[in-house]
């Protein structure tokens, strides 16, 4: 680091995102992308006119993409505020909703951004550790009096809570802000949309990342009250005002659009889950219940990293995290039934050495 | 605002963008966009494959921006890092380089967003009045301890430092960072960026968005030693790894590769502007000698606030900041020849009344 870098810059411990290999000479299952091309519409939508608006600045108030996703979700566009990815969004809400007097709880196994928020703006934060059998306990959280975070179905787990238990913490106490990061939702989570309406302490925040196949698009977004959107607004034209691209604004806004082949995807990864834990359980290896387009497992046979090296020398990528109670797992996204079948092969290759 | 609203958030007092009417009803010179439409390169990668590899991450090491973009100033990618529009940059490096004990200071008239990131951050900031001709007295800046911000050319008004003085800044106090904000360089300013390979506390910050024609694809970089590249660096994997999306990745190495469009588009500017200032000189406007693509003129005669809404009625959205010492000036985006025209012979009309 140089001789200038702040005392806070200082303390970050920055997320670390998987690996991203431009090479494509690897089977990618390391960063939870979906294994298929983005919607026909959404390609259409890049490849339009909007390439020649470039020269224009977007739409800060993002209006054609909250307009579909209120449309959607069958809520108001003050209901909606977009961002470049949900990373952006996140960010948003950590600044907006917690600070001075108002710390943060969340989970310790979890999306590790969370973490790296809590250190970029200096927050005090609360490490609820998950049950042994990392399921999350609501009731870790009922008397906390600042922002609960909580990823649902959670990462790396993919383990999800049932909707009725969020509803039970927002009822609980109406002046703490729940923020619920449903960037897995859409593969059998139990979305808390619908609770939008009557919880003004409700933030859910989801992305296009997985579901939608525009992880390259960079496009997030949240929905909550009126007033929890004007915040994230307020904190947005301090960040970024012009935050979403025109070519993303459109790809995700013609993606929204395209609910046949949203649901087509997220049925497809379904059945390569369903797949895939079997094999993997038929196999040996003891596989958490996902609600998600990844599964956590480990091999008992060898350690998680050990089993990560030896893939990645095989040509395929998984995510290993070296960290307390998950270090003997694996996070394996959800690819194409070839993906799957070619990552059991190899694993089955590699572990009768 | 609601009650769940940070302290720090809600000390914010947001920048403001620029009215963004989408419909394209008016001439357009209040967001100092290029007149004219993205290099036809950079049209043809956004409308290329990489539309169909959305479903994948797009490179969080910007590989083939940064390369592009080190090859066309004469630099090593390790000296250069992108981002969401040259915004997003300006937020890492008053994070990276601001904090405790290290205030940052800036002219009191100069680009609104700065006042937000230290709003942002909770930052120590001096505000340095510029002389009453709207030139910098670089001697103000030469024993401040904290990190210095100077956009040159300067906005709203256009003028410029001679990168002599710049120079004589950082020579003074290596300790010291300055950071140029070269947003508007392209349309006659000195550069900084050749003074990067002597001097270690140099970071110069660009934007594709003007002189690029790609304001509506976010892409802004900045260049500096390794270590300091590496400090923004650290605060990216904090915020948003993913941050710059791969069609506008695609589009800004295009953009910067076709370096005989970039030069014909600055020099139709150049042109454009010197009949602007001339016309509106012969109208009777004082005109601030500018160096960037717009102008900072008053008329005199009506008061800028009166003259900005007139404009408005009559179809040009012009730029007016209501703050004392420039209360009377109009900011002017220099566009297309005939937008010019279209501009004087309204003011013709509307002055004559």
């Amino acid at each position: 680091m140089s001789k200038f870098l702040s005392t806070e810059a200082g303390r970050l411990d920055p997320y670390t995102p998987g690996e991203q290999p431009q090479d494509q000479q690897y089977i990618k299952l390391n960063t939870n992308e979906s294994p298929f091309p983005p919607s026909p519409k959404a390609v259409e939508a890049v490849r339009g006119m909007e390439a020649e608006k470039l020269y224009l600045y977007s739409d800060p108030l993002c209006t054609v993409l909250n307009n579909a996703l209120a449309e959607r979700y069958g809520l108001k566009p003050e209901n909606v505020i977009s961002g470049n990815g949900s990373d952006e969004i996140l960010g948003f809400a950590f600044r907006a909703f917690c600070g001075t007097g108002r710390g943060v709880a969340y989970p310790d196994i979890t999306y590790g951004f969370y973490q790296a928020q809590t250190a970029l703006f200096g927050l005090d934060a609360t490490i609820v550790p998950l049950r042994k059998d990392f399921t999350l306990n609501i009731a870790d959280y009922m008397d906390f009096p600042g922002t609960v975070v909580i990823a649902n179905p959670n990462a790396p787990t993919g383990m999800m809570v049932p909707q009725a238990e969020i509803q039970r913490l927002l009822e609980k106490d109406p002046e703490r802000l729940v923020i619920v990061d449903e960037a897995y939702v859409d593969f059998g989570g139990e979305s808390c949309v619908p609770l939008i309406p009557k919880f003004g302490n409700l933030l859910v925040v989801q992305t296009m990342s997985k579901s939608r196949s525009l992880a390259g698009g960079r496009v997030g977004y949240a929905f909550g009250s009126a007033e929890l959107i004007a915040d994230l607004n307020r904190v947005k034209y301090s960040f970024n005002p012009y935050n979403v691209n025109r070519l993303s604004l459109a790809a995700g806004a013609a993606a929204v659009e395209d609910e046949a082949y949203f649901q087509s995807c997220c049925a497809a990864v379904r059945e390569n889950r369903a797949w895939t834990v079997q094999a993997l359980e038929d196999f040996g290896f003891t596989v958490l219940p996902s609600c998600a387009n990844f599964v956590f497992a480990k091999s008992g046979a060898v350690p998680g990293g050990e089993l990560y090296r030896r893939l990645k020398e095989a040509g395929i990528l998984v995510r290993w995290f070296d960290k307390d109670r998950i270090r003997d797992y694996l996070r394996i996204t959800i690819g194409s039934r070839e993906q799957m079948e070619a990552l059991m092969e190899t694993l089955k290759k590699l572990l009768r050495k």
